[in-house]
């Protein structure tokens, strides 16, 4: 079959075989099929869908477009997390380091920031001297010395996707529930992980802001997963205001180092919480616990005994970072100026649109509108209340770090429209974890 | 507005402005937009529709992207008529000599034939040494001397067009009714004509197979010509057999010859009919005739008198063609060997695969597969028998006219599969013009 007629099928309806799908991505990785074929057939995806065999399909041919991490000499069960990406989502940080403590080995890609939400890779970097592009042979030996390590996408790794998702980026291709998870899972599964936790996020800071289309997608990826011969579970998680009290790539470094330690505060109860409820859903994946329950046991005990917190030290170390930033915080470098963000009315935060707080952070130079904007790990926000908590008239909503004092006047006005304040609390119940779909 | 939010624009069905899509068509044909996004846009187009206004908003732009023919300097109406395309359709060659003889003039801009269909161009190329190609310098100095000229395509009109046809072709968006609205209106109205006649084919040889799409594609033309200020019809015309008695490029000038000559003969009495009806609407449009009844009588009387011929005679002669052709037919190359498709079985013809004969021919050296094949323009088919007519047991259904023999068993499968002969004859009725819209 030639691409148009491939093209033709979809646009009309038609559902692909594997084999047609597989030619199509091998295709278009040589550089046989052009970018203008590949655009015109996401399009036709985008509106008439896929199945999930298409989307297993797709997944398998954009895996195979590339290598695939060859684990094989490392003893232990490989899983992994990976997130939809939000405002203060920095779980990875504390995950990582605790399911190694368990006994998991977690070789972890990551991405960096874009838009409202943050990248994990970012948040590596503040840690001076960290180095997120390991050679594999590195990453392997790290992962073995310390059961988990943190790298950015190689070039070996599903190449086909890289090349999809710059074009998807230009063609208004990107929302496709379908393409989402192909792209996702592909580099995921490339990681030769046994198992698998998404953590899929709904609602104002989210990608999806709707909840079914975030069930949808979770639904997708636990079913691609599971047909790929991997353990797959989705928790769709909270994304109404952002996760932890920080915002900001140095600022969510210590907020994760705080929580390693064993320091509890109740504007960080929600990251503590996620943190180690997605973990307990890996140590239940990975069978080194029988039930979630088990699983979050111990991973609350990896914590505790600093266990956690020693991998997390390892793995700074083995990938150059300065480890004395877990023993001194002030090592991690902070802004040059603070300022409050105060209330204008006394009352109750009700809601918060979480991607201006995102924005808001963005705007101080801690996050990128485009893709090679330089990042000012310093800046950022640190949030003083959450939604349900009381304000005082001219209390302080939120700290913001930050630089250069011509970038504060938006990020005020960010917040100002990111806060609502109203005289009554919300009587409805916030939930976290909302739903888990697979297990 | 970015490319990419007009794609995702249309992507969720939303209607663009006449300015969004005439930024989207220059900046296309300038060649900031890449095919890419182009090609996603089309097929959003394409699945989500475009309405009216936006059909002319994109006709108008793609007719601007190029010059329009200037016709100011000839005195009297310009008007044309195209065909939507289907087999044996030669009506061109005929209703342009009448209508110039009748007193209008007619800039006639062709295209050539691909697939089952054939074409203006190439069946004029079968008239020794007739040149399509002219300068717009010559093409106003044949309209002038004889009031119709039929000429290719010229690289100043509608380039926008061009660039965007051939990429509907390999991205599987031919067949939006809007973009084929906006592909042959911005090429028609680029002519400078004032009126113009739409001949919508539908039926087993035609690009529409059903009705409803050909009249649904015919009141976008016709909305489109109006709005932008062309007086403008279509006539719904059948085409579940081939018009006429010929196909073939060579033999196809033939039957034209003869029917401008006042020779009338049963197989070819639907080309007639239909070639005169266009004339007739042309005439009322162009305002030559006060009806189409009193456009009708005017275009017998060009046939009768001759004075059609005359024009064709002219044009030919003007377009460096050899004008012996019309005194002694002979003159017309023809294929080296003809051999008879017989009827297997005795009864009545109640149907004919259409596309089936047009592929017979194209199979015979006929037609073109692909844009660049080469023509045998002395090949094709003498169709003896149309639907209703009685056939013996062996007698002749259609000539085939060939030159290579090995070409012969696959044109005689083709129309073996073609005919349907039962032992009665279909009580339905056929008309030749099903319907009329605008006018």
């Amino acid at each position: 079959m030639r691409p148009v007629d491939l093209i033709r099928k979809k646009r009309d309806g038609g559902e692909h075989t594997s084999a047609e799908i597989s030619a199509l991505v091998e295709a278009y990785t040589r550089g046989d099929v052009p970018d203008y074929q590949m655009s015109a057939w996401m399009m036709a995806a985008l509106l008439r869908g896929l199945s999930g065999s298409e989307t297993t399909a797709l997944t398998e041919a954009m895996l195979r477009s590339g290598q695939v991490m060859d684990l094989c000499a490392l003893p232990g069960v490989k899983v992994d997390k990976h997130s939809t990406g939000g405002v203060g989502d920095k779980t990875s940080l504390i995950l990582a380091p605790v399911v190694a403590a368990g006994g998991l080995l977690v070789p972890m890609i990551s991405g960096r920031g874009l838009g409202h939400t943050g990248g994990t890779l970012d948040k590596l970097e503040a840690i001076p001297n960290f180095n997120v592009n390991l050679s594999p042979e590195k990453f392997r030996r790290v992962l073995k010395e310390c059961g988990c390590s943190i790298i950015g996408p190689t070039a070996e790794i599903a190449p086909a996707d890289k090349k999809m998702y710059a074009l998807r980026d230009v063609t208004a291709t990107v929302e496709s529930p379908s393409l989402i998870c192909a792209s996702i899972m592909s580099k995921k599964l490339a990681e030769g992980i046994e198992a698998l936790v998404l953590d899929v996020k709904t609602g104002s800071g989210a990608f999806m802001k709707r909840q079914e289309d975030a069930e949808h997608l979770a639904r997708m990826m636990v079913e691609t997963g599971e047909r790929l011969g991997k353990r797959t579970v989705a928790l769709i998680t909270d994304m109404d205001q952002p996760l932890g009290r920080m915002v900001g790539n140095s600022l969510e470094v210590l907020e994760c180092v705080e929580i390693l330690r064993g320091e509890r505060r109740a504007t960080s109860e929600d990251l503590r919480e996620l943190s180690l409820e997605l973990s307990a859903w890996i140590f239940c994946l990975g069978q080194r616990a029988a039930s979630v329950g088990e699983g979050r046991l111990l991973a609350e005990e990896m914590v505790a005994s600093g266990k956690a917190l020693a991998k997390f030290r390892d793995m700074i170390r083995l990938q150059g970072g300065d480890t004395g930033v877990l023993d001194q915080t002030s090592r991690l470098a902070s802004a040059k100026f603070k300022s409050e963000f105060k209330a204008a009315t006394a009352g109750f935060i009700t809601s918060v649109q979480c991607e201006q707080v995102g924005l808001a952070s963005l705007v101080l130079g801690g996050g990128r509108s485009k893709k090679d904007d330089i990042i000012d790990p310093l800046v950022g926000l640190e949030l003083l209340k959450k939604i349900g908590d009381p304000v005082a008239l001219g209390e302080s909503i939120a700290s913001i770090h930050y630089n250069d004092a011509a970038k504060l006047p938006e990020a005020q006005r960010l917040l100002l429209e990111a806060y609502r304040i109203e005289s009554k609390p919300s009587t409805e119940k916030r939930v976290l974890v909302k739903k888990v779909i697979g297990g």
